[in-house]
């Protein structure tokens, strides 16, 4: 199988890694916009040749994770450039929009729509390992737009991952990952640059930060060249439930103003109840 | 050695079970408002005895590990009943109020004020593990007010269960904590609010959270029993890094409103500098 990966970094790295993993036979090119990235990935033997994008056009399977901004641009290319059965998957973090860009492709029937929920706060193909997809789960948006056997592949794909699946139509994908991704994101983003302003003349401070800080605010590392074109595409999303948690906070501080203590408590005691909803996640 | 531990949940129960280690021959009495803690304290040998707070006056030591609500009046109690050699250390997360609390009682020498930067989301006698210490820091105020003795003899003690100490007043104690902790349960716990409102008729969403959800909403799970109290204590410095938090997340949201998406990344890339400053906490 003639597999090109279009973006090796974490997502594309790990995706790589897991293939070859499964099926020794893959042959893996890697194509992207950093020429050290790809030395890197092929250092790494994460990829087993560089190529350009033309590479695709008799590739068996292709994999899109570049920052999401430029992906519908790079699917179109790729949808132009593929085999009739090719497979192409992007695997970015919004759906909405790329969907949309090749609607009316004639190629549509060879992509599919997929978002892996996994991932950490590192990125590049030093970040990348084998078994990041593991027990994970992948979303995968308007299924039935795509070949049936192309489905079938790519289900047999993700099942050699170890992951499970969603099927999910675009707007409540990119709505429902606003709430439970990309506010993190955000919240612990902000969260680093308010302490980072308070105590940047006292940086041993930060000797006195515990696992606690360390958790709320381990999102803070992730890339800005992914996760700007993340916000930007599903702004309003993002700008709702935004508004909605600095609402809350607000709420909060107004209770705390007005020493309602009682009141603090039972907000605090009602949201114990994640605890529940948490039970199966990492 | 005679030990009473008053509060026998995460950190008194952890203290104990550490204390037991370095020392097989410490015997320890358990006292606690919960008699149920009590029976589970002793059901899981983390104390040899259950107690009334009478019995501290001949303890060689006290340690308070008590909702920090009620800490001042129980550390009142026991000083008022101590024998002349005990030292008696309170271990919450605020210091001002108690040290003021006791500031001119006779026997301020033999207490000693500490906060042990260590803990998990979990609470009561069960959360309780050797080790919980271990690697980890305390911070000593107002260490010149302790009896030269009892300053070593908790140092000992601390060294022990592997901690490492650092000296600070009060104010700058609260004031750095309510940055680098009290913060971040404030944006955890209302993070799980926010999405839990949001998602509240469709529970089986969180089968889409990944880690990174759960990383920045995990001190969401913490006890409103421990935090309330805590909040209330250290107001003045809570309220002023809420506002500055509450005011970045505005002023995120007007970036994204006006689609400034290269501020965006840059304020995200100034950020990233955390990465360097979380080195060395797990």
């Amino acid at each position: 199988m003639k597999v090109c990966v279009i973006g090796v970094g974490l997502i594309g790295g790990s995706f790589a890694l897991g293939l070859k993993e499964s099926d020794p036979q893959v042959k893996i090119y890697g194509i992207d916009a950093s020429k050290e990235h790809l030395e890197k990935a092929k250092d790494l033997k994460i990829i087993d040749e560089t190529a350009a994008l033309t590479e695709v056009s008799d590739a068996d399977l292709v994999m899109i994770s570049v920052p999401v901004n430029v992906a519908p641009e790079v699917l179109k290319q790729v949808l132009d450039l593929v085999q009739e059965k090719a497979l192409v998957i992007d695997m970015g973090s919004t759906k909405a929009s790329i969907c949309e860009a090749v609607r009316d492709h004639p190629r549509r029937r060879n992509f599919l729509a997929a978002h892996p929920i996994a991932g950490t706060e590192f990125s590049g193909p030093e970040a990348a390992f084998q078994g990041l997809f593991e027990g994970k789960t992948t979303i995968i948006c308007e299924v039935e737009k795509t070949a049936f056997p192309l489905q079938e592949k790519a289900l047999e794909i993700f099942k050699n991952l170890g992951m499970r699946i969603r099927y999910m139509n675009p707007e409540a994908h990119d709505r429902h990952i606003a709430y439970v991704s990309h506010l993190s994101h955000i919240s612990s983003f902000m969260l680093g640059k308010t302490v980072l302003e308070k105590e940047k003349n006292e940086r041993d401070i930060f000797d006195l930060a515990g696992s606690g800080f360390a958790s709320t605010v381990r999102l803070a590392k992730s890339s800005p060249a992914m996760w700007a074109p993340i916000f930007e595409q599903n702004k309003e999303n993002v700008l709702e439930i935004l508004t909605e948690y600095i609402n809350n906070l607000s709420g909060f501080r107004t209770l705390l103003e007005n020493n309602e203590y009682s009141e603090i408590f039972r907000e605090m005691e009602q949201t114990n109840h994640i605890r529940k909803v948490l039970n199966g996640i990492i």
